[in-house]
């Protein structure tokens, strides 16, 4: 499904004091941001919120009015630090209810590996009043899609299963190509030749990257645009650009 | 400094389309996250935001004024991309000056390396007016600091040698002290311990870190205090619940 003229937009709540202690380092973030780009969705902002019923309700309230879709990752397993369907019901101002499709997933699960349903474990198939369920290979434990809200684990290849199962369900508009061109210079040398190739192409945007490698200060040059062939144009007029400086520039980036 | 009776918060802005496109994997939120922890301040908040004038105000006026300090990394570079400062000084209102002293550094840097300061190279001593310069060893160009305002590099290491520039000089409280306890057990089998050990302890808070290694299911308990005292006594009630369980735990974490 694809709607070229519109610009698809989400935002991304990542829940958890581990995340804002150091302690872990995220990777979701990366991860959904790639997924979306190739839906068509840009995403537009991310928070990263504490284990703070308030605090999570606040910026899912924020971010799904702001955007055309929301995601969070982590808060929606079994433990007494896992409130985020408890947050999002009380942003959406509705209910908190046992789903019976997700027992009944957990049930299955649990008998499989011949454990039991503890109280706790049944925390996992409570969903907000309306939530349908994102399946989860992994673990039994569903995400959860209500409206243009989807709740997604916070362990990365759990998360990375539950995007899998939601591919191509979402309605996106024309993907954003890019293009990367890499170049052994000081970033400041070339300034001014991409501001003036990013003013000369009105449907690009260019990222400059620098790094350091090797002993030798170099950059990557990101340009970006839904239109294969503005991309195409921008490509071209930045290299010849480079070349006349000289530089020693590659294409798809060092 | 230490002030051990008041929570000192801070909240972070991650400025930069190359973290929301997915191509880059943001790593200064841990990097700021552990660093604020031995200062005494606890990460409250992060939002990334992409090179966009009005978000970066939006986001650095939202965040200042929540907490004691406010952090950004990102876009302080010679290039067109490379647009805090003016979004900082649009947020607070307040004009964009040269650093006098900034200029001076950039001169000697360029100088010193047989370059020339440029238009774009200049751009680096740009401040909002108030700005004091943050310095920088790595690369000549300064981070700024500007009231609780604190604006540094998007290059990792490049942050970190801001933070140690840093390191000492905000006032914090009492350090955020943690005791990690491993357990090989599905988390959901310990729930209501974790629940009542948090219950039982008020100044701890326990976070719950599930993982799947070598084929086996287990789980890092953290526990947090700014108290020792607390901290203990909570490690060992917690301790003692698992070994009441007959569950295999390694204090230190797994």
């Amino acid at each position: 499904m694809t709607s070229p003229d519109k610009i698809w937009t989400a935002g991304l709540v990542v829940i958890g004091d581990e995340i804002l202690s150091g302690r872990t380092h995220d990777k979701n973030i990366a991860q959904v941001a790639s997924w979306l780009q190739v839906q068509g969705i840009r995403l537009a902002e991310v928070r990263v919120v504490p284990d703070v019923e308030s605090r999570i309700a606040e910026a899912v309230n924020a971010l799904r009015q702001a955007y055309d879709y929301l995601f969070t990752t982590g808060g929606i397993g079994p433990t007494h630090d896992d409130i985020t369907v408890d947050a999002v019901a009380a942003a959406l101002g509705v209910p908190v209810i046992v789903h019976p499709e997700a027992r009944a997933m957990l049930e299955k699960y649990y008998a499989s590996r011949g454990m039991e349903l503890t109280e706790a474990r049944l925390r996992m198939a409570r969903v907000p009043e309306g939530g349908e369920l994102i399946p989860n290979r992994m673990s039994g434990a569903p995400g959860i899609k209500l409206g243009n809200i989807h709740l997604m684990a916070g362990v990365p290849h759990i998360t990375a299963g539950m995007l899998d199962a939601l591919t191509g369900t979402l309605e996106g508009g024309a993907p954003l190509l890019s293009e990367t061109i890499g170049c052994w210079t000081a970033e400041s040398e070339v300034a001014e030749i991409l501001r003036e190739v990013e003013r000369a192409h009105a449907n690009c945007q260019i990222g400059s990257y620098p790094f350091f490698r090797d002993g030798r200060v170099g950059a990557n040059f990101v340009i970006r645009s839904t239109s294969r062939e503005d991309l195409g144009s921008a490509v071209d007029t930045l290299c010849e650009a480079l070349g006349d400086q000289g530089l020693d520039f590659t294409p798809g980036g060092i």
